[in-house]
Order: C-alpha cells, then structure tokens, then sequence
C-alpha cells in the first residue's frame, strides 16, 4: 500500500522534503499545503528585488502547484491553511483561504515545515499600513509597490540582521534614504563588535543612518519615535527585528517544545510523535560546537533536515552532523562571511577560547584589485581546535570562511588549517592564503611565543601612556598615528634599539601586524619579556576607533588621522 | 656562537627560509645568494606585466638587497653564482658575476632553493633573439619591450601549461594574436580531458589559435615549423614547455637525487647531506594521495617547506602533510581550478575511483550573474575518500577547490561533504552549494543507485542507435539535441511512461542532469533495470562535442546545434 505523505508549509524545507519523497518512492501519495499563494520560492532573494537586480517578482516564485503536478507529481495546495493537526486519528484540519472551507486530511506520515513569522511588537502605529515585513514574495511586492507608487524617500529599517540589512542595501540602491535602527550595539550578531566595524563604516559611508542600542517605540505618518524619544524620519517602515518560530500547530497538538522555544526533534528529525517529522527554521537544533540546542534561520541546514527526514521515512539512514551556522551577506563594496562562535557565543558556552585578528591582502598585493581582508579567527585553548571565524573586505571573504567551515566539520586544529594548500593564482590569492596567516598567528599565540593585545584595549594603553612602538615607515606614520606612538620603522628598528626600553611593556604595531611581529620576535630574542603585538594592528585598531568615536562621542586616540 | 647560514637562491623559497630564520634567530648570519639581479620576486606575477595590468614591471620585484638588510639584517648577493657545493668543508664556491671573481664561503647551514628552468630543446633557430622564455623580471621585461618595439602582431607560446596559459592570455588582451602550440592533447594537464573542453572553447572563443598533439621542430624569422611540418606565423616564440628542476649544483656535491629527477630530501627538507636543505621546485616532494614522489613548482608548498627548513635548525618539529597539486587560473572570462588527483593520474598510480561530473548554478539561479559552474569530483572506491576536483566557469571556481582542498588534507568522504554547512547567500552561491550537489550525486553513484555514463561514451551511444531519452522541453529540445534523442520533457514524462521501451537500457539526460535524475529515480522505483543517467548531461556533452568536433573534425552527433 502506498505511503501518504502530507506536508505544512510549501517552502524550503517543505518543497524539498516532496522532491525527495517522490524520487524514493514513485508511489506515495504527497500533499503539501501552503497558506501562502505560492510554493517553492526564493526567500533568500526577496530584497533584491528592491533593487531591481531582481525586476520581476515572479521569478521569485521558483515552482508552481502545476509545475508540480506535472514533474513530480506532488499535489501542492495553496491558500490551504492548515489549522489543526490531530495525531490520535492522524489527521490535520485545512481552512481553504478561499471560500473558508474546513476538512480533513488523513496522513501515514506528516512533516510540519510553517517556517518562523517575523516578530511584531504591538506598538502604537504598528498596524498602519506604511509598516512592512518581509516573509514572501507577496510582501516584497508590497513593499515594492508602495515605496515607488507613494515615492517614498525615506525608509526605517528595524533590525540590524540579515534580512534588515538586504532590504536596506537594496534600499539605497534604489536611492532611498535609509535608516536602520538596532537595539543591540551593533548590527549582524554572528559577528563580533570589534570586526562589525568595518561594516558599519561601510554603511555609513554608502549613506545610511545607523542608530544603534536603541528601539522603536511608535509608528507615526512621516517618522518613528525611538525608546530614546529621538525621532527619525520615515515614510516607510519595515519590521525585521527576527523571527519567531511558527509552533502553535505543534503546541496545539501536544507535541513537546523545546526550551529554545522551537520543535524538539530527535536525530531524524521526528518530533514526539512519531509519525511527525519538524524541520527548518520553526525547530531546534544541536550545535556542533557548544553541544548545546539552538535555532537557526538558515536555509541550506533546512534542505539537509528535509532530505533526512524524507530519508528516515524510508529507512534510510543519514548522520545528524549538527550545524555550525555559516553565514555570509553583501554590504556595498563589502563582503562580509561568518561561521562556527563568535567571541560572545564561546563565552556563554564556557568554551576556553583565544583568538587572532589578521589582515592579509586578499590577492597578490601587486595585482590591481588586491585589497586587505579582515579575518579573525577563533580557536580552542589548549587543544587549538578551530572554532569559528569571521572575515570582511572587498574580495573573497565567503571563500575563506567556508574553508573554515569545512575545518571545523572535519574537526580541524590551527596545525590543520597552517598546512593546508588551496589553489593559488595571483587573481585568486596569496601563496600563503589568509587562512594560512591566520594559522600560523593563531599557533605563535597558542604556543606563548607571541603575547598580543586586542584592538578594543589599545584605547586603554593610549590612554595610560603605554609604550607603543609604531613600526611603519615615517610616511605612513605622519598620515596619523596613536597619540604619542613611538615610530621605529622597521628599517631603522635595529639601530635604534637603544631608544625601547627594557623595564617596560612594549606594545608594537605596524600597518596590518606583519612587520611589528618581526620586531615583536626581534626583541624576544633579544631577552626582552614583556612584547606584544597589537592584533589587527593599525588598520584595524583605527577601523574600531572610528566607529565607537563617532557612535560614542569619545575623545579620539589618533592624531593627525583622516578616518576617510 | 651564532649560526651561518648560507641560501642558494633568494626567490620564494630562498627569501622564506631567511625571514624565518631571522625571526627565530636575531643572531644568527644570513646570506642569500642569487644568481640574478634581483631577489625575491612575484614570479606568479610575471605574465600579468604583458597586458598592462601590472604597467611598472619594478612592482614585480618585492624587496632588494638594502631592504633585506635594512629590515631582516640579512645579506642578498644578487649576481652571484654558487658554481660550487663542497660539503665535506661545508663550504660553497661562489662566482661574482659582476667582476668574474670567484670566493668561498663557509656555513653551518646550507639551505639549496635554486628553483626550476625553462626547458629549451636544441631546435633549429630556437637561440634566436625572438624567443623568449619566462622565468624571472629580465625574462618578461625583455619578451614585453620585444613585442611593443618591434610591433609583433602574431606570437606562439610552445607549452599550454600554467604559464604558457597566462602569457598568452596577457597577450591576447594586448592585442596580440596567439597560437598556443601544445604536444598533448589538451591545455592544462592537471584537468581531465573532458573537463578542459570547457577552457578550450573560451580560449578559441576569445581569438586563440590552439594548435593540440603537436610540437615546435624550427624557429624561422616569421613563423614557427611544427614537427606535423605545418607553419605557425609568429614574430615572437615564447617557450613554456616545462621546467627542469636545478639540480647540477646538489648532484656535482654528490647529494642524492630522487627518481622523479628532483632533490631527494627527508621528513625535514634535508638532502642526504645532515648540513644541507633544500626547498622549492628542486625538490621531489611527497603526494598525499598517491603515496608516491612527485614534483611540484607551485609557491605554497615552497614556502612551507621553507618554514619548515628554518624550523628544523633550531629543533622546532613540525608536521608534513605531502603535497596534493592545487592550483587555480583565470583564462579571459572563466575561472579554472583543480585540487588532488585526476582520472589519469588515479590510473597511474592504481587507485580506485570513480568521478561525478555535474553543472548547477554558482549562485542562485533568479540572480543577475548566476551562471553554470562546471565541476568533477573524484572518489575511492568502494570508501568514498575524495580524491580531487575540477571546477571551471565565471563563477567562484576556487572557492569550491579551496573546500575540496582542505577535505583531501583531512580525509574526508563523500559522507562528509554533503553534510558541509557552507555560508550562502544569493549573491555567493545557493543553498544547496556545488559541493554539495556533487557528494549527493556522487554517494548516489557509489551506493549504486544511479549508473551513469560519461560524456566522452555519448557518442558511441548516438551512434549505436541507443534509447536517448532527453528530458528538456520541447522548446529547449528544437534549439539543438543529439540525433535520435526521444524527447520526453519531465511535465510530461509520466503520461508518456509507455514510450520508454523495458527491453532495452535508457539513457537519459536534460539541461544539467537534474530534471534526468528525477526521471532515473522514477524509472528504477517502477522497476525498470537498465537506466542509466548521462553525467555532464547536455550542457557539458555539447562542450566535449564541440571542441572534439573541431579539432578532430568527426561527425557532428547534435542535430540543429548551434554551439555559439
């Protein structure tokens, strides 16, 4: 007898559980059911047609419920809510969003993929209708449509994430003016205070306006009043906070949550009952590397929960490798890319930890694209097991995260990732790749050969009159340097050993920490004790500074320095 | 007492092993003696001067002498020949190529990098002054002035490797027409042969002449002779056949050479002698994956195995992990790369394997510069142990290398590659990544559930007559198919079931053997026996078909194919 396989929620992680289901059995009978009018469409892409990089919103819809009868034969049931599922007699109840008709479904095996809904505080002003989300296609075009039919200028973004970021660059590509407001200090989570710098100097750079550690408060016709009582200008506003995983169904139905607030699953992707499978973003998930359960809006996880659970139905046996949360985004000139922990998550997850902060070009430095790229890398203490990294610049930041990516899959360590050779063109890279660098810094400092400081300490050593040698040329160091920086370039360093002194801490820089670990490895062997290196050196000290000068107003810690 | 330590060569390798010594080391004395002008260069770089992209050909030299001394405290002797190893008084015997002065020089340590030359076979007219060949600055400053004073219009590069490649790619964007002459049947060795159609066709698109199977016998004033006695129009001769590693100087010490011809060198990068080291392109080095010795002229290896040199003299251990060949070139508007072994060189060396050939998107298809990537993965049999990968499109080829890369360094299976969670954006790549798509496919393979056939045995089908079944829609079927396919688009292929013949094998392909697979899984389940998919499906046998036809001028097995 043939398998019925019924499916909530026609997206990602719905419409693939289908695919998979009917290339293993040609048999079984699948339904899926979409609230939405549409099945299987980009939502990854969705912002982009702002822009206009994508014109046409249909090409955001990918299939349609014909396309899926005819290829796949997979019954696809849009404007089909399904409002109830009923485990003991294993059915689900659909409202027909149409003509709100109400009936039942039986199912030998149903898979819940509802997704996460954005999250909408009830504040006043809300509900007007200049207040946009961005969950699907119909949204988008909504959103479209009003900002060019009401020639709106001025847009708020709230929330600093993925979505809000996209929608705002794709924003100013259309030439609005945009403000994105973030309750934390800083936009993109995944990635650490001291390396979202860069990206929020690109930002401002391109235009925007940044308000961060504040929130909206009201919705009014022509602005948004903050928690600050600040108000910005806004003729538009869209809502992009986060998510929150769509559970009611599940809840309702008695299936056990989990504390994280998504769909407990068991490896196969099984909730508590046992003929419901849960995946995508309204589940938890194993963490690799904390071990710990978390949630995660990502749609490549969601494909391979889909295919596991198809998989499971037909006995198939598939590893659960957990996730690691790899991520990447496009800011204007930048490339931003991410995966494993950030400093923050190491911390909650009591994971002994250390890290480096390097800048190597991306390419040859003689090639004409060549530009630095901005890489921190996290590793464990003692064991020197990656952990996660952070990259951000002009060329191939996704390139070297997701070589990190695979690192941390394969259970790398930093003597691992030294090794490794990747393919090298001066058009591509450096002969001694970035992650490379990024190894053989992280192994100095693992191994106590190098002591460095962290550019969010330097204010501190400025401040207190530290000793820091600065080893650029004088060219350099006369287009700005730390308040009073010592400048021993390199060149002149082993003449002038006579001017650093031995009853204090040294604390050396150059432009991007190459030369001044040089020096750094000089002195050492030369039986001073207390070095060290100031990571990220002054390209990335100088990166952090600006953005904290101007969010915080403090006292700059650079003379001469034109941030531009 | 501090150590001397005497470098033979001051480029790559030679420059690594004197900044790492001098960081260990602050007393230690360094020389580094180079035969050239110039030491530590951007040889990779080299080509790039002949089109302009890097205009000053002085960028290409890194460093000089006063800035090795300036800043490292080391000595670089440029025009100084060592004709002379003698290590029973560990000295060497050097020539100042300058004044013809011929001294010595003592060492604790002798670190041999001499690197690799041009090979030039003694043809007729080959000594003439317009043929060049391309190994260091002098090299490509004197071909460059040759071709913009003379006003050379037409130039054969002998050699389709690496550097024949790129030359001739510079010189095509400087207007130049170019004749590739190559004694192989393809360009590039480390692709396959199926693979490298692809690059074939760009190259041919872009106004190359490729001359394949066929080397130079004569230089003549405006042409070359061939030895098919066929004439090539050239006013300039760039000889890039290969290079010969250096080794009269270690062999006339008595050092050992290893089969391959190279240097033989230990664990530690020590030749037979415990005082001499040697790195580079000189040396046999250690294949990961075939077990056996090689030689390898790529920089990243020679710089590791310079730390590594450096290391051992001060009894620092450090691990080697043998070579596995990645390499990467962009040739006008594709990117091409390559990583472990390939089909031929998996022959070679006896090992099992069986390869997957597929061609999704780069990145997501609705998105403005998506494009088909091209990628062939190799496994072990029956362990799923990836061997090596070949990718070539406009997309970001190098970055799917750089994961296979570090997959192979870390053994990794098919198994682990499909559960890879890589950083995705639209705009880097797709949910589902290529390598991804690639394990799927290629556990399919080794699982046994999918046969598939190869691009290169198409024709043999075509010609046998055998059941094509092509599963694109008719509109994409009329643009061009394989004479007697049976179109059967997929939205119709299951009304159609009666038109598929039991008693024969199926073959079937469309566009990216997608839409095929779906149809193979369909067949199988309905208990059909003989079902095979076609790897590489219609977009990459067309490519293999193109170029085969032109070059071996066979029939045509497409019908109403245009392949522009």
């Amino acid at each position: 007898m043939s398998k019925r396989i019924l499916i909530v929620g026609g997206v990602a992680g719905g419409a693939s559980v289908a695919a998979r289901v009917r290339r293993l059995d040609e048999q079984a009978e699948i339904i899926m059911f979409e609230r939405g009018p549409h099945v299987s469409f980009s939502n990854c892409a969705l912002p982009y047609h702002l822009s206009g990089a994508i014109e046409n919103s249909e090409t955001l819809v990918l299939m349609n419920p014909i396309k899926f009868e005819k290829q796949y034969k997979i019954e696809a049931r849009t404007s089909s809510e399904v409002v109830a599922v009923n485990p003991e007699d294993k059915t689900i109840t659909i409202k027909d969003l149409q003509n709100d008709n109400i009936y039942q479904e039986s199912y030998d095996k149903l898979v819940l993929s509802p997704g996460a809904n954005p999250i909408v505080p009830p504040l006043k002003g809300v509900d007007k209708n200049h207040v946009f989300t961005v969950r699907n296609v119909l949204d988008i075009e909504k959103l479209n449509r009003h900002v060019q039919q009401e020639h709106i200028e001025e847009i708020a973004v709230i929330g600093g994430g993925f979505i809000g970021l996209e929608v705002a660059e794709n924003l100013v590509h259309a030439g609005k003016k945009v403000t994105i407001v973030e309750a934390q200090s800083q936009v993109m989570a995944p990635f650490d205070h001291d390396m979202i710098q860069i990206l929020h100097k690109e930002m401002i750079g391109q235009g925007m306006d940044i308000v961060l550690n504040d929130g909206i408060e009201a919705v009014e016709e022509n602005a948004i009043v903050l928690q600050s009582e600040k108000k910005v200008s806004a003729q538009a506003v869209v809502m992009a906070i986060g998510v929150r995983p769509e559970t009611t169904l599940a809840q309702e139905a008695g299936l056990e949550i989990g504390e994280t607030g998504g769909i407990k699953v068991d490896h196969n992707y099984l909730t508590s009952n046992k003929n419901i499978y849960a995946v995508g973003d309204a589940i938890e998930v194993h963490h690799k590397i904390t071990g710990q359960k978390t949630r995660l809006a990502l749609a490549g996880p969601a494909q391979r929960q889909a295919r596991a659970a198809a998989d499971h139905m037909y006995n198939i046996p598939h590893r659960n490798t957990g996730v690691i949360g790899s991520s990447a985004i496009k800011m204007f000139n930048l490339n931003a890319a991410v995966t494993g922990i950030n400093e923050k998550t190491a911390k909650a997850a009591n994971i002994h930890y250390d890290f480096v902060y390097v800048i190597p070009p991306d390419i040859v430095g003689i090639m004409p694209d060549s530009n630095p790229l901005h890489f921190k890398l996290l590793f464990e203490v003692p064991t020197g097991r990656i952990l996660g990294a952070q990259a951000i610049g002009k060329g191939n930041a996704d390139k070297r995260i997701d070589v990190i990516a695979t690192m941390i899959t394969m259970n790398g360590t930093l003597d691992d990732l030294k090794e490794l050779e990747l393919c090298y063109s001066p058009v591509f890279g450096t002969a001694k790749d970035v992650v490379n660098v990024a190894a053989l810094v992280g192994l100095n400092v693992l191994n106590g050969y190098v002591r460095q400081v962290k550019v969010s300490e330097v204010r501190d050593l400025v401040e207190q009159n530290a000793f820091i040698l600065d080893g650029r040329e004088k060219s350099e160091y006369d287009k700005g340097h730390f308040h009073n920086a010592i400048n021993i370039p390199l060149s002149q360093f082993r003449q002038r050993l006579a001017e650093i002194p031995t009853d204090r801490p040294i604390y050396l820089h150059c432009r991007s920490a190459q030369r001044s670990y040089n020096m750094v490895a000089a002195l050492q062997n030369l039986g001073y004790e207390n070095v060290y290196n100031i990571s990220g050196s002054f390209l990335g000290v100088s990166l952090y500074e600006y953005f904290t000068d101007q969010m915080e107003h403090r006292q700059p810690i650079l003379t001469n320095y034109n941030f531009h």
